[in-house]
């Protein structure tokens, strides 16, 4: 076998047996060939790669169902104001005056290396110049779906939603025989995005058997917007159109009303909840709790780090736990099992890579981060799984895999030297700077 | 000078100059002498002690304002379960087996490991056997607030509310001379402690000049209780004693009327803001932004690691950012430098030591911690203090002092073995384990 890992606890994310204790997990070519008692495994199996994990739980890869790493230069650029002083001021300018396809790879490799450090193996993007993603994924050794990013309005990288199209299918040709880049169709939002082009994008997702990637419903304004200049809110705009559909990821989804989170069901629509960037952007809480109950699938995201300002699903998965019970004044609300699902599992399905990612089982990639539980700081623990929503943080990942691969482990990583990302930082540091707070 | 540390920032947490870069603070007896251009500092001084912080932050030591370090053996013992099944199944019997002055020494070293390894340099503690918490904290070598704490309920620490109260003025005794510690009277919570109590704390807190520290209106159960027994919300009832003033601290808060706002800020009342804690029990979150219009002093407290399940201080300065945007619709509620003083300088306050710490200034006490940049996983930054908030987490603090004597650094501790502690733990653990979930 090419790769075994002893595990104290592996925290599988499946219903049958969501918690193993001194399990192995046997890896061959990237797939997990089998999960059995450590002193099974001794007998049966040797490896050429063994790991030890005597203090550690190993949990499915993390899944960061919507970010923006392109952005991850953009760092705390600019923090409490105003939603429309820090787009206007600051944001938009400064990706004016920097977003170039150099700019995307190198601001998504610095991504790339925060997300493995804390556990994460895919994530769900949208950015410009997704060509320069793929590079830095690649270089990362990370799973991606990439979004092929449409608006109406011109910026270094197309000139219009066609450009933006047409673009975007050339992207999404260059990587399709890449196992570990997938696609999605990713119109900007229902208010940068005209009737027409969402038309042409559903005939096309139906042609070439893409997803769809959108913000939907992320503050009241948007929502007030659409019903001046259309006459209906977005939900109920992209529904006449036919985009809801079960290769749907709508990100955020703060202010719905109960018949829309009825409608998200019946379509099984994905939700992508970012709790910290909802906050933060003081956009609202997602109503996380009612969506659940009526079967909506949801996962986790963590917006860009200009409004979050940190990679972090460990951070999403405490925060999406304490406020479903918070503002739904029931203590059992999105229990810690049911947090790692969204982190892992059901981001997955949302992705249409449930059948291959999301859970620690036969078959499936061997996507995985292994969690320390050694430190002093976080003991004692009783409950690993409750332990990893509640007491853990990123920074307890020692080993991140993707595909049987070890992509980071205890500050290093396969592919990214951090000395080469700060002096990547030091050159773009300084065009960036002028658009500060 | 026994230490000079010269840092690339210090957050010096003051109106007039928050944020000094390449500054040297200079330490002479535990104390701040001068505040210096490192290039100045260089030419006026030399030290036993020189710490060169090149990519670092200077803080001063976080105060965590509400906390029961003495449960900290029970992080985690049962989560996500209704409120009252989670003390009556859970904690109170896990108390009853185990809580001793020798249980309670060695939950609070523990708890003092994990928050010096946070930048945390003082708590206001709330527990049991409170001689015992002293005597962790003396070994930790920290600063702390301990209450004296009195309810009518028999328990291994006292028999009665004169009991309490006898053996807690026996413990202050105890601890008069010593710098590092403090107290408060500490009555548990008004539902827990009767009228004839509260008139006896009043009278020995003005005898002995005493502040107070008791939970308050934590949730809506206790007021809706309090109504029934004595006819008024919880509030009413102690301001009818005349038990508010400024030498009372609040903990949590979650809900108060617009004319219980007012009546806090009138009698110069202090909170302590516990989010993570009322978010996880569903108690709901604190008006806070509310509370620091009308001009209350709010500090930040993480309440027990059996509600929380972190004693972090960097996650409660997040989260109350967070929350406080999400929560009134304002992304400049609660800036960065604000929940920075919540977390400093406005516990100082509410514990009547802000002459002595809670900001670096000239004649104050050298309880500092040292935050460090340069993690790749946080990079880059433009703003240190939003940085700090936002981005930094407590696993990023690299060196912890008070009154000037480093107490943590880089996983080391002065007075304190985390193999010892590893031992201790997995001598409590059997007999707690048969209470968990």
């Amino acid at each position: 076998m090419d790769l075994i890992i002893e595990a104290r606890w592996v925290a599988s994310v499946t219903q049958q047996q969501p918690l193993l204790e001194n399990y192995s997990v046997i890896i061959q070519a990237g797939i997990i060939v089998e999960l059995l008692p450590i002193s099974e495994a001794r007998q049966k199996y040797t490896a050429t790669s063994l790991v030890c994990l005597d203090e550690h739980v190993l949990i499915p890869g993390l899944i960061n169902l919507h970010t923006h790493a392109g952005m991850n230069l953009m760092r705390g650029i600019a923090d409490d104001l105003p939603l429309m002083t820090w787009l206007s001021d600051h944001i938009w300018p400064a990706e004016q005056a920097v977003v170039s396809e150099r700019y995307v790879q190198d601001a998504t490799l610095l991504a790339c290396a925060e997300m493995l450090s804390g556990g994460i193996t895919c994530f769900n993007e949208m950015y410009f110049f997704p060509e320069a993603t793929a590079a830095a994924v690649n270089q990362a050794g990370m799973r991606a779906n990439l979004g092929l990013l449409v608006l109406e309005f011109p910026s270094a990288y197309a000139s219009d939603a066609d450009d933006y199209l047409q673009k975007g299918f050339a992207a999404h040709d260059s990587w399709r025989s890449n196992p570990l880049i997938t696609s999605s169709i990713a119109p900007h939002a229902p208010y940068t995005v005209s009737n027409k082009t969402f038309e042409s994008i559903i005939t096309y997702a139906e042609q070439l058997s893409l997803s769809i990637h959108t913000h939907l419903h992320e503050t009241q304004d948007e929502i007030t917007q659409s019903e001046v200049q259309y006459g209906l809110r977005p939900l109920q705009r992209l529904a006449e159109f036919g985009l809801l559909g079960p290769n749907l990821v709508a990100a955020h989804c703060v202010h719905l009303l109960s018949h829309e989170i009825d409608l998200l069901a019946e379509y099984s629509c994905h939700v992508a909840h970012c709790p910290s960037s909802n906050l933060k952007l003081a956009s609202g809480i997602a109503p996380v709790t009612q969506l659940l109950a009526r079967g909506v699938n949801v996962g986790l995201g963590t917006d860009g780090v200009a409004s979050n300002n940190r990679l972090d699903i460990f951070a999403e998965m405490r925060l999406s736990a304490l406020l479903a019970k918070g503002i739904s004044g029931d203590t059992t609300a999105v229990p810690a099992q049911q947090a790692l699902a969204m982190a892992t599992i059901n981001a997955a399905k949302a992705l249409g890579l449930d059948d291959k990612i999301g859970s620690i089982e036969v078959g499936k990639l061997a996507d995985l981060a292994a969690v320390t539980l050694s430190d002093i700081a976080i003991a004692p623990y009783y409950d690993p799984i409750s332990h990893l929503v509640y007491a853990c943080g990123r920074e307890h990942v020692s080993h991140t895999w993707v595909a049987g691969e070890l992509r980071y482990s205890n500050g290093v990583y396969a592919n990214i030297e951090p000395n080469e990302l700060k002096e990547m930082i030091n050159t773009w540091q300084p065009k960036l700077k002028q658009h500060k707070q």
